[in-house]
């Protein structure tokens, strides 16, 4: 049975993002039912609003189908398919800027490219394709893998960037806006290719997976592991290992300590104060808000509101997370005891309808309501769907609704995550993720015979703690060595790992 | 002489906006020379990004010059020149918005609406016609002003707003867009009107004021008085009032506690984050940051970064504000001592070439440069202007200056304030501007003859507090009283004013 | 082999106070061989210095032996053995205000009286005796249970509370300054007495279950079970537990999470900044300090030490907790970096020697050394201890010591806990202690066979957040309640465990 | 009329300690009615418990009178009276400790040592005796002065340090636990010297200015100014300057910059918790505290208690500083509103009856209340004198208040100040003071003649800064230095002052 988290905690982050524009449901994608999470780990409003990168891409009216297009990269090759292969000079830019946040990345590229620790991989991948993730792939071309890649989202594909690796001769099917069918193609096209069989599979979300188990199950006698970024893929590949169908070993990064850490607390920590100004231009001095849900994405949260001055009310059922909340200078309440005098609701449970109508009845007028926790159950936005409400949306991802006697509630993203939709996710992120997915592919392809079963994996401790050293210099910070005399004190290895393999995110527990 | 300002303050921010697209500049105004303010109160890249107000004028595609249109508005009056009347009903829909934010001018526009103390008065205005001005000029209406209002700024109308404003029969002279001669020839047109003549001025930046003492000096023998808001026109009136010039009181509100408090420590504390993440979506956790000048904008800049987990730097020229810093927690370095580490300089002396190209040339690669301060004079941005060195415009507002070795350097709008180029100010924060300008309108209309001479005035301490007072109910805050007992203990009157007039804005004593 | 811990952390906190005036060291105990903590929950110098319990007690000079006197309490009792029972009643008012901080055992004893869960038990108890445990005894006593107490430590007794106890009829046998002798003979009497034998037993240094184990093997056919409350004596269960030795269940309090968040974050936030200013009188603001360690210890330190305006470094062996000390906002460094321009060091590592005599030799005149992590061997004390070196006593738990050009290095507590030796554990913590004993006695009694085989446990998850539900009124803190149709959408029990099983206080996991 | 202070306001702190165990009320000096201070500048409290200094006089068991005795120093000198000269070498150490963290004096000592400032002057001083300002009057000798020095204060002597500073030759008339007759005694001594005639008044509290003003008011004549610290003194010159009586210049330094920072913000920041805990033992976290007053002493302590993670209330009856409360996360309630829930009421208003008895009443059991505000008249102490009420004294300092129905509220030092009374002065801070008041007299003793009428000076600005910047080293701070360009550029002097003359710490505006 699915258990999905505790109150108060939220492991979803990244992965949950519904477009704005997208009137679409995602849904119909049948093998997709219940999923979650249709996600790209940079946030549509951020590259919609400023990045160049974006603006380039709108401004092509080519309408032809990429499908329908013969291109050539100046090599000659044409085993790839994107939007339009002469954008690849300036995709390289954007490569070489998200290059200059990616340093642990470029500094793993440059200790193992000695090695070739990848030499022989052939790994097919299935990600959001976007500057970052070129830089993960250049990486594990760097370390010797070959590589084909295509998107896990149809909307997130920054297609300069698809040009530029296809330049360089990977070979990359995918463009931002492919049709379900273009979906499917592009993923076939990776995987079924003559003469070429993958031995590593690199997925977010399972889609690609899904797709050789039941197209090529042959291929699964080769593959040496499969490394899997998102909840929903992760949640999958449980279910297959407990229904004996797993036929080669997982590896699940999503929960790894070091990504946790910053995709919950550190990251939260300021995507509120973001998502919060970039949408209302709210002063946060003085304003009364409630957060409901005192796990790491909670405490992110109320830290930053309380350093802006803003006094905070937090809801908990747990009563030792209520517990480090008060210890904290937190209120611990009840939403109904305080729901009349907030300015601002933030929702960060984990739950459903966290904030019902009946409460959104009472909020003040002028108050704003938005969600921090995982997909856009936690506010019963649907109960606001009803014809005495009108809506007025005032700007992007912005809605007025207004009641009847004039009173307006604002609601943010129309209830799904804030920090996704609103604000953007730092390179930096981004590249402990990428970094993670390197080290985890590293591993499972070089581990000896018999290291790994038919089963859903960890990241070794050892290797969380890498990728915690390899973003150290970011922050010119100098870790100190344990002298032998010390390690032995300790009972420790002087490089570590220095906590034990089954410490790690917490939450990894709540997967069945 | 001009007594700027110490180190380590600012009281300019919010009159100093530079137009991003404007390129034509704007010191061609003669009587401007060397002012530092062209400003308007709310960000250009706020409208422009996320604002349904500019996206609605922007479409707006009708080229005729408003001054060659004949409207009327429904009541079928033709005494204002504006964009579009027919756009007054959007421009009510974004005053009553602005509205909700500004419960003390409403809350004031109640308590002193029986009593009319503006009956009789006759307003000419010239500020920056936005919704939150719009707001002012109604409350003026309601306590029985009339008024007639142009901009102080050719960039920076609203046209719905004016419109808004034109159809209740406020006498707008203002459009986005006018070129130098139709400036003017809107604030003729709101001076020089046929069996009106004004008895008040209110002014931003002093261009009303000058044009009335050139063009009509028989009207200041009416004008029972003049309030100034920006620091260009107190600096004017000064100096009218030191040459012995200046024939009517005049009240300068930029200098009342209320408005300096939170021009440069609440709202810096706030926009400082905003604006580093709207322009470079960095991350503040771990980030090693210089803050040059630890006056009232540097301690608002220095806490919120702290607060978000950077790793904060001070560089003062005063012992004093050296020594608070220290008490803070902050290193006071010279900035050449870490100009080499730091990801990100911030300047906020109100100094000129604090940060020098010899320093920008020792910044690391990808590290962020950008003023809180005052002009655009505190990074040496011309010396940036070589050949060797290329720009590079990655976003609105964010250049890379890229070194021949590659080195990229990230300059925020080019220099100019970033809090006011790339973030926001609350509606809050312009309620309390406004409410001060209406309570000193007020003060001079009605004071006795004698209370106030041929001299510029500070607001009287009591009316500081009844500002800040009327701002309490928006935070659900309850003053207590004094007993008598305790009033007579203290010396006190019971209403206060709690603090001596000469206690205000610590730099009020810049004013020569 | 023994796994202390990692670097960075500690949780053996309050178990490890030497006494300052104990010059006879504890190690002749044969038993207790490597033993790190002879402990009591509450500081030696708070008690010494404000107590007026403590300076009753003192200004005793009766000189006789406890073990030779003739006492009887009030009802004609002789089954007890304490210093004075004539001192019952000033004990009696002691433990009336501990009971003011102690609302949550207040709390159990009034919801578990009707139903009397310990009826039956006989426990007889080993740990510091104080008001705070007092109010433990007091409360199994009113569930039911018969009790036989003893101290754990021979200096930590204090003997009005034992007179209070004994007075109402709990056979005490302790006394403040018992001979090693004494000890053992205090323990004999509580296990050996005729025609009553203990079911269960409540530890806190094993000392007591050794005894037993040696001289009363047999005793353990009744046991139904063991709860242990100290790092040292859980050691010796997992010990005897691998050994296959083990013949009765036993409960690991130690490491329950609502605990050790205590013990080690919150309490060490709060002590580091009472330790530093009871010895030293230091200011804090603009201090710089380094930290070495960023575990739970760690982060409380630097957390309350960046709040009061120092200057806070930190060093770490593990990349992990160095990436969250970052984002956190302190400087990684290591220690050599900025031994010479620190105030002051303060380790947290639960290492050796972190702090070496050739470091000590580098740090500037004036500043200050102490140990916040465990045991006494961070500091090399030892090296400290050289004929060119002069120590100055200036204060209780305060020298300088001098080099021979004069330069004073300030050593607090000799290198042994500052938060024990210098600052006092506030009652609310020892609650949660106590709370977490008593629920921990309740559950083993009450367990239906086969719940628990002869292993060590750890306190069950629901049972945790047990004992932080009922220290949530203190705080006045309301607990949201889940309703059916979110709890089935989480897959949780309405009343919680809100979190799995195995997600603890992550060192539990460092016991072999 | 005597105008105290406005209301959230403390500029009184160090002025104002009564002595616990002082049962003879200060009172009876006729001259010293309404004064609101006996002070010392380091707290009873600490000394008594710690201070090695302070066992060592305590243990000094000679009962005779140093008016009895006859003696000598090592250079056979007698022009002294204190108690004890063989205890010198124990005051120089005590000295010898001061002198570590009063390095902006030594360093001053140091520049100044050359050109002798002080050459001729012949200063009386009447101060608190301690190891602090022995450090001040060797650096006035070291600048040429000669002085002859006597107690402010019956109490605050450290008879060692007096002993230490006759042995070097200064003539000191002070020992601790003078008699009234003893204290006037001392003061004639110094001043009445034949053949030395003093040029120079440095007091503390204005007994000594007093003594010479009715004694000898010819010596007047030859006195170039008086150095003023105290409050109490300060008016008491402002009161003679209004009735035309003062005769010479007066430095009033109690209102200097820098020392009002120290005393009230960052000094209260810290003692407020120091205070709490050591009476106490609270635990901070989670604690609801309300703060009555939000001037700087009120700023202080919230924001400490906040960043302890306590929930802080504000009441305020000003509306500026009831808004920056709001500002910066505080919510403004009224007193009645709290006083039910809150732990922890605290005073810092310089207004009476804050609380009163009926408030007291509503307080909850166990809570604390104390002042940190002035005198002792913020709480309505001697309303809880009744008989149905029970004090207990629990500890020094603390008492329990006890109601009829058994409920207990803590009431700390008896509603004096609990700065002084339960925490101590830093010596850092001691350290502004005395180099504050050498500059003075440096500045008054070499002023050109008419620079200074017989009026009552603040410390002009730039000195107030020179205070500062002696300070900077202790936290290894580096000032900018202003490049000639941007000195002219901000029309300011490269050496300051950097503020203007009048920009001082507010209060002193309420100086009549």
């Amino acid at each position: 049975m699915r258990r999905l988290s505790n109150a108060g905690e939220n492991t979803f982050c990244y992965k949950q993002i519904q477009f704005v524009e997208d009137k679409q449901e995602f849904s119909r994608f049948p093998t997709k039912t219940g999923r979650r999470s249709l996600s790209r780990s940079i946030s549509q409003s951020s590259t919609d609003s400023y990045g160049s990168a974006a603006s380039y891409t709108d401004s092509s009216d080519d309408e032809t189908s990429p499908r329908d297009k013969t291109q050539l990269n100046s090599k000659g090759t044409s085993d790839f398919c994107v939007k339009n292969i002469k954008q690849a000079e300036f995709g390289r830019r954007e490569i070489e800027i998200a290059e200059q946040d990616m340093s642990a990345l470029i500094s793993l590229r440059k200790r193992a490219q000695g090695e070739k620790p990848l030499a022989g991989a052939k790994i097919v991948g299935c990600t959001h394709i976007t500057a970052q993730t070129a830089v993960l792939i250049e990486t594990l071309v760097a370390l010797g893998a070959q590589c084909r890649w295509t998107a896990c989202n149809i909307y997130s594909t920054q297609n300069e960037v698809a040009a530029a690796l296809s330049e360089i001769g990977v070979a990359v099917f995918a463009w931002k806006g492919e049709s379900e069918d273009d979906f499917w193609w592009c993923i076939d096209k990776c995987v079924n290719m003559e003469g070429w069989q993958p031995n590593m599979i690199l997925d977010d979300g399972g889609d690609l997976t899904h797709w050789v188990y039941k197209k090529y199950p042959n291929v699964f006698k080769k593959i040496r592991g499969i490394v899997e970024e998102s909840v929903t893929g992760v949640h999958r590949l449980y279910q297959l290992s407990k229904a004996g169908k797993l036929c080669v070993p997982a590896m699940n990064v999503n929960d790894s300590v070091t990504k946790q850490k910053f995709d919950n607390l550190y990251c939260c920590r300021e995507s509120i104060l973001d998502g919060l100004k970039r949408t209302t231009d709210v002063m946060f001095g003085g304003k009364q808000v409630v957060v409901c849900g005192y796990g790491e994405v909670g405490k992110g949260c109320t830290a930053a509101l309380k350093a802006m001055g803003s006094i905070v009310y937090v809801t908990e059922i747990d009563p030792i997370c209520a517990l480090q909340a008060c210890m904290d200078g937190f209120r611990v309440v009840k939403l109904n005891e305080v729901i009349r005098q907030v300015d601002v609701i933030i929702t960060c449970t984990g739950n459903k309808n966290v904030v019902t109508r009946d409460q959104l009845d009472r909020m003040k007028n002028g108050s704003i309501v938005c969600n921090m926790g995982h997909s856009n159950t936690e506010i019963d936005v649907a109960s606001l769907r009803t014809p005495e409400l009108t809506w007025e949306r005032v700007r992007s991802q912005v809605d007025h609704v207004i009641w009847p006697d004039g009173k307006r509630v604002i609601l943010l993203a129309e209830g799904r995550l804030l920090n996704l939709s609103c604000s953007t996710v730092p390179t930096f992120v981004l590249s402990i993720t990428a970094t993670t997915q390197a080290l985890a592919l590293i591993e499972l392809y070089n581990a000896p015979e018999g290291r790994y079963k038919q089963d859903v994996y960890l990241l070794p401790k050892k290797m969380d703690e890498y990728v915690a050293s390899l973003h150290l210099p970011t922050f010119d910070a100098h870790l100190t060595e344990l002298s032998d005399e010390q390690a032995k004190y300790l009972g420790l290895n002087k490089n570590g790992p220095f906590k034990p393999n089954y410490y790690r995110y917490k939450h990894a527990s709540k997967i069945p």
